[in-house]
């Protein structure tokens, strides 16, 4: 079965996008600890980032680099942290958010509700960047 | 003034080194969130990992998963977590973090004190996996 991600990917499930290219997207998370938490996703749906072949793997983190840049231009923080966890989808992805101090990296924390609007705000001042 | 990673780097400060080469080096962080918590580091003092080059950014990411696999093979685990904050000292660092629980991943969390013995069963058990 098809993981949430290869759905989204496929678009069978909607996502606000931030990038793309043949092998990685990156989307908004759909339950965000802080506004502009974003989403670097391989396409290829393997469970472990580390099990990636190793160009693969490096050019990911390329792409996410790219991302990231984009996301601290958009979005006020001190920095972009970076975490991988991977312990509900089993489909590897690695979590930018931008970060003002270290208590927002807490995957136990509540999860922002933000509008449909609020959404499209943040995935453009990303996608604009 | 050279960063604390710096002086581990130079030898002024011990570590208990897991692997080093040109650009980069690994060692056991020395405030455990979890046993096997690893640093990262690139020699090449930069406060934010995504203002290295590209080409040096993307390798730096292969070291680490080159040395992400021997903690797994190391250290018993559900899969080895990655953090990327570094709100506290301005040498970018990749965090590897053993995880067996999403909780473990907090960096308010109180921090491991181990025995020098300790340490170096870890560090003896990782580079030899």
């Amino acid at each position: 079965m098809s993981t949430i991600f290869t759905k989204i990917i496929n678009g069978d499930i909607p996502s606000y996008k931030i990038a793309e290219n043949e092998d990685f997207i990156a989307f908004l998370d759909a339950m965000p600890l802080v506004k502009g938490h974003t989403l670097v996703v391989p396409k290829k749906e393997v469970d472990l980032i580390f099990d990636l072949e190793s160009e693969e793997y490096k050019n990911l983190w390329g792409f996410a680099q790219e991302v990231a840049k984009k996301v601290k231009n958009a979005i006020p923080c001190v920095r972009v942290g970076v975490a991988v966890v991977g312990l509900e989808v089993p489909h590897a992805h690695i979590h930018l958010i931008p970060l003002n101090n270290v208590e927002e990296m807490n995957f136990k924390n509540e999860r922002l509700k933000l509008t449909n609007e609020e959404y499209l705000e943040i995935q453009n001042s990303i996608i604009n960047s």
